[in-house]
């Protein structure tokens, strides 16, 4: 995502960070998850930006999307090319403002930024878990969130904020600790995947389970589905764009060429692109992390887990005031489902801001600098401070 | 396509129909093709239905799409489960009413399905042409089938009709073969692949070159990339459904089963029909086809073939009466693009129709029985018809 964004390494920053570990779960002690199985130890990496007020008030939860991390904002070494993936909302000054707010971002669950997953080791065997991990829910991510919460002491969250499968999880939140979250700001996200989210997640699964070199999920000591996971990863890089936005970035040019090439080589611009994050995407990702949260995503039913089948009773428990927001080109969770989710929160007589943003680029929107977007989730927060005083 | 409709085998039906060879281009007279390559014998297998009349004024030429073939209504044996592709619009009283119309369809160059292409025997090896099989275009496909009309003695054609892939084919032969073209109906298509719509198609192709059983197109004699055509079919399919389709046919529905199976089988019915629909397919096409068919797709560029870059020059020469119509779901070829070609046709001062129509199957809706398609497609020929006369 950070592709579509030019880094002036010189901009107002975090500054250099720390990522730190905590290990809980140990056995006997595992964590239950929504499955019935248990999952432990579970490491979770995590950063915190900023500092915890005295009254531990000014905690702001920020879970990440698919192939995010707990690197949300700032640099690792002076040296680094590229900030944390949300370093254009999450800083001094900035729309989640870290001279205010304590913000706390860990890696889900599942994931292989740190945390534990199925490239973690396996006690039981000493060897990578691969397909013996357990299928973990955004219950369960959650879950694992709230006993780092307890770690640090912390009680009360002043907001939790994420897009996409991390909108997800501000909405699970919500409803599982219900008396912890002040308030909560879900972005392009839905109460439960549609039908054509499951589809498109399903094919990239089955693109990486037909590599032979997936084989099974034991490829941990040889060679990697790195060509299998590519082609998942450009499946979901579309889904993350919109036609405009490819339009507007690709159109039909030509890469390197004044003519077609009349062979399969790319020859557009929009080829050699999805190629190159392809390519990209394997050096730092694990295919079978793929698998296991896209299957999460796929899974999250709010109305289904917390409601009996109704997104009204799902809210019935909750207490946050929201601030619920939409993209226009944003074809894979499309601003009805979030009004859906509105009007399901007003219902229930909470406080709910809805915003729908005019905005050409897709789903990924939420992540691309945008000031309409900064100075609204700036000024729900300076709200529901005041209100929480 | 033919899944979503049920077929009644006593249903009014052109009837038994037969697949027949048309061979030209014998060397040394190959074919010269857009790449500047020759390609020669070409065989095309094409079907018709109706009769021609005395004075050969009551053509309609069908040109289809990606996976389609020349088999277009009817059945080739009593016992056959399913008709052509197009039988609820082709067929005596239908939309395309072969008691009228002498209909004419052949499988386009690069196909698998009795034309010349990837998987036939290239004459100078003895072998199939695999990866030496030239990159042809639409273009080169309609030339190819002005070959088989000149065969036929088929001087003017009443209306070429098709949709996707198809329509652009329809497109290309009104400004190709402009004094031969009385009409045309381009469905569901447009004057250029968009970046979306050619990132669909290369991520398809990269799955199946991600195929070690592809082997640089070399799998003839050997075991097929069926893995990899699998995931670029499941892709190509959803792009041809729709967010409210997709909801409506499968929604969130567990596939026999009460509860997540907490693995990665199949949960959802949205992923069994997937992974149904990717087998299928490999049982009747050919990897290597799907290969060259969605590159003449993606190459496809009226304005830049025939107008310098615009599509009101491309549109010139042409002399057909147009039948234009998109689909409001149709999100791989939007209505935006059809209107885009209609404006281009009327600054000519063309005959065009046009219509958008209210439907929720996605880009497959022009293949889906519609009474509104039917009774537009029905008058639009009788009124090219008594205009001809």
């Amino acid at each position: 995502m950070s592709e579509y964004i030019e880094h002036d390494r010189n901009a107002i920053s975090v500054g250099i960070v720390e990522k730190k570990y905590f290990t809980f779960a140990d056995p006997p002690g595992e964590m239950v998850l929504e499955s019935g199985a248990g999952l432990g130890p579970i490491t979770l990496a995590y950063e915190t930006y900023g500092s915890l007020n005295a009254d531990k008030s000014n905690v702001v939860l920020i879970p990440h999307a698919l192939s995010g991390d707990s690197h949300v904002a700032g640099y690792y070494q002076p040296e680094d090319k590229n900030p944390g993936w949300w370093d254009n909302m999450v800083g001094p000054g900035k729309g989640i403002d870290t001279d205010k707010y304590f913000v706390v971002c860990s890696n889900i669950i599942g994931s292989c930024m740190g945390s534990t997953g199925p490239n973690s080791i396996n006690p039981k065997t000493g060897l990578p878990y691969a397909l013996d991990f357990p299928v973990v829910t955004i219950g369960d991510m959650v879950q694992a969130q709230k006993a780092l919460m307890d770690h640090l002491g912390i009680e009360k969250i002043l907001s939790v904020v994420g897009g996409s499968i991390g909108g997800m999880q501000v909405l699970e939140w919500c409803v599982r600790y219900p008396e912890m979250v002040v308030s909560a700001i879900p972005l392009a996200t839905t109460t439960r995947h549609s039908a054509l989210a499951i589809a498109f997640n399903e094919v990239a699964r089955q693109a990486i389970m037909a590599d032979p070199k997936w084989n099974n999920g034991n490829y941990y000591s040889g060679p990697k589905p790195d060509l299998g996971l590519a082609v998942a990863r450009m499946i979901g890089h579309i889904t993350y764009l919109s036609d405009k936005s490819m339009r507007l970035k690709f159109g039909r040019r030509l890469q390197d060429k004044s003519d077609f090439s009349f062979n399969f080589d790319a020859d557009f611009q929009v080829e050699s692109y999805l190629r190159y994050q392809g390519r990209k995407f394997v050096d730092r990702f694990d295919a079978n992390s793929f698998l296991y949260i896209t299957k999460a995503a796929d899974y999250y039913d709010l109305e289904k887990q917390h409601g009996n089948g109704s997104s009204v009773e799902a809210f019935s428990r909750t207490k946050a005031r929201f601030l619920v927001v939409s993209f226009t080109s944003d074809w894979l969770y499309p601003t009805y489902q979030s009004r859906d989710m509105v009007k399901a929160m007003k219902k229930n007589g909470l406080d709910v801001s809805f915003c729908e943003i005019e905005a050409d680029w897709g789903h990924d929107a939420f992540l691309i600098p945008n000031e309409r977007l900064t100075t609204m989730i700036r000024g729900f927060l300076e709200r529901v401070s005041h209100a929480n005083e």
